[in-house]
């Protein structure tokens, strides 16, 4: 068992080099590879060039003792990774009999013609670990030699993904001696900064489990990261600590390796045998598009209203004309009296509503990122304002963003009450 | 005025290299720098130490001439970008009075106070183009000195972006004698391995301008781009070449340098003075988003109805329940009810809608990834089936993507014979 490992990423391919497509596949590994607790110094991009990426990789093993590799492993002429790999290592590539069997059976099914190139791809460095790719036809593999370590990972990251927390993870669970256990904590409605200063000590003094915050738009995850013999272990390590987080923290958290905010709005309705519905004026559908990401949605929402013109929330809301008139379609009384609409029409038990400026111009003489949110039902009625203040050129996004996700937030609140309520 | 430049990016960040951030800003200048005819055969990513930003400084001059980094001009202790550079060109850092007072100014403007770190970011390499920040607090800077050239820029892609266009741009043009000039043309309905095929050849001749594919979820992009004196004689350039691509390929051509599909409906809506309303199944709010995403679309946008349930399909849209009984809500009757029933409900002039199977299971009996886009008009109405076969874990997200962009296509075409139509 060795301890101290430290690995680089070099990632390979000249689309990639080029900028056609972003590197996701390097933050993924990143990410992956701090959990398990491997050193990572750098990381690299080359082309698809035998004579660079050889040097890249001579560079990078002088430097740290785990290579990842991703990307070359494609059937035609200028995905050259797995060639110039075997020959740093001095290997042959062979074939590899059951790549090639599915490799077969995969041109077989989609009735295509199966080329000499194709079969390139069932060719691997001999006496290596290869690792089957469920996702794609590229198999990836690991070889290990003279205190060097080499994990080859294809290129798409739905093919890299699986594959990386299929065959690489353990391996390097066991290199290191490490076994991770982890779960990730959704806040919503405090900040990365507040939620730190508020856990800080908390944060600072836990070894194991370790807490580390990550920042999405307009919410924050922490990972608890235990290290432990099994899931066991690492249940009771994490207990005390998952309380403390509770404790200073519970009124934000929406959920424990949940999705997203939709996904925990949406199983809270299916538990609680609720319906939503949604009203929706700044935002334009982005609610009712968050809500329906999640399969099984069609279960538990009855049908999403965008009334992008007052006329619109008057025929088909009733919003009153006098509201609109004296308040404004951006205003905390309009919201209300969508959000009602919506439930009526739709006989939902949770109405939901947006209304706001997101911009670029002020509107009604309403600043931008003027946005009310509100919620609608028999047990629970709240009118939420935010003022989002951001001026560059992706303010409209934000704004619409975090004005749909305090919308889905309001459906998970308002979904949770139901049950408090009929405690009582 | 030299030519054959090759540059290196170097994004210098412990929050990149550890995956926090997507490194977004490498595939920018990666993209920019190929428009420049700037080679580049490596790009790299750091942590924000000394030591190994001094040896990846060193390293990439090594290989190239051109290095520009990102990252690490932030006011705190730990952001080393600056120092560390300057000192590997041996130059001391001295204060930038302009950048100076407009610190001052904001931390003013702000009302918070200025910390002594906080001046730091006012310090900048004696001798060096200093580039300004209007989106941020770290001004960027070059270098020049015995053949080599550095560029610095900020981490945050919103600050990073504007200083490349605005600053590096220029600088790399002259250096280069290059002065380019691009189109970008949009096309939907034609996947990139046939759009190369049809224009296989063109592409191939073509040396000024040149003609690069981009590949988006279900659609192309086409960027020719001139090397030319100035607009005019590219223009005069790319004038054949438009003419030939849009010959061979002009049925599938939606825009040239609009933004996207939903941009380019948009448009198209506002200069025939016409309206669109949307009826969601399947899509669940997304081609509402689409249209909403597009500022100023409140002119042309009346609304859009997400009815996910049969009730709501009857009770909103008015689609009749024999056709609902007899096809099912997933079918071409129901799709065309749809569109219909949401242009009465609108008083709009162009109804758009998507019903379909976005999975993961079967529904109604029908295959996961079936999907009818109806559009209804006075003009033009049209039904189209779309078999959307993909079954990995990202398939709902790109059925439901590839049919919002079918709904807005249909839009965008529908509106354009409008004026066909009045012409006759």
């Amino acid at each position: 068992m060795k301890q101290n490992h430290s690995a680089e990423i070099l990632c390979i391919g000249t689309e990639i080099l080029m900028g056609n497509i972003v590197n996701t596949n390097a933050a993924y590994i990143a990410k992956e590879l701090a959990v398990l607790g491997v050193n990572l110094y750098h990381q690299s991009v080359v082309g698809d060039n035998p004579v660079r990426l050889r040097k890249s990789l001579e560079l990078a093993f002088s430097r740290a003792d785990i290579v990842i590799t991703t990307g070359g492993l494609g059937p035609t002429y200028d995905d050259l990774s797995k060639e110039t790999i075997a020959a740093y290592f001095g290997r042959k590539l062979v074939l590899h009999q059951p790549s090639y069997n599915k490799l077969c059976a995969y041109f077989q099914r989609t009735g295509r013609e199966m080329t000499e190139n194709n079969k390139k791809q069932a060719f691997m460095p001999e006496n290596c670990i290869v690792f089957d790719n469920p996702n794609g036809t590229a198999p990836g593999c690991c070889i290990q030699q003279d205190g060097k370590m080499l994990m080859m990972l294809p290129g798409p990251p739905r093919e890299m993904k699986p594959m990386f927390d299929h065959w690489v993870v353990p391996i390097l669970e066991k290199e290191t001696g490490t076994r991770l256990f982890s779960k990730n904590l959704y806040f919503f409605g405090i900040g990365e900064s507040s939620l730190e200063s508020r856990l800080r000590e908390l944060m600072e003094q836990s070894t194991n489990p370790t807490i580390a915050p990550y920042a999405k738009t307009g919410e924050v995850m922490l990972r608890v990261t235990a290290n432990a013999e099994n899931k066991e272990q690492a249940e009771r390590l994490m207990a005390p600590v998952l309380v403390e987080i509770n404790r200073q923290a519970g009124e934000f958290l929406y959920g424990i390796d949940v999705d997203d905010l939709q996904t925990a709005a949406v199983r809270m309705l299916c538990e609680k045998g609720l319906h939503a519905a949604t009203a929706e004026s700044c935002t334009g559908g982005l609610v009712s598009k968050r809500i329906t990401d999640v399969s099984g949605s069609s279960e538990v929402f009855e049908c999403g209203l965008c009334t992008y013109s007052n006329r619109m929330k008057e025929n088909l809301l009733s919003v009153s004309a006098q509201t609109l008139e004296q308040y404004g379609a951006i205003s905390a009384q309009t919201a209300a009296e969508m959000a009602a609409g919506v439930r009526r029409v739709s006989g939902a038990e949770i109405g939901v509503s947006v209304t706001g400026n997101a911009g670029p111009n002020a509107s009604e003489g309403k600043e931008v990122g003027l946005v009310y949110v509100a919620v609608d039902s028999d047990w629970h009625k709240e009118v939420i304002e935010l003022r989002l203040r951001r001026t560059d050129e992706d303010a409209r996004e934000y704004i619409r963003w975090v004005a749909s996700s305090n919308a889905l937030n309001l459906i998970l609140k308002t979904a949770k009450k139901f049950q408090k309520t009929l405690d009582k």
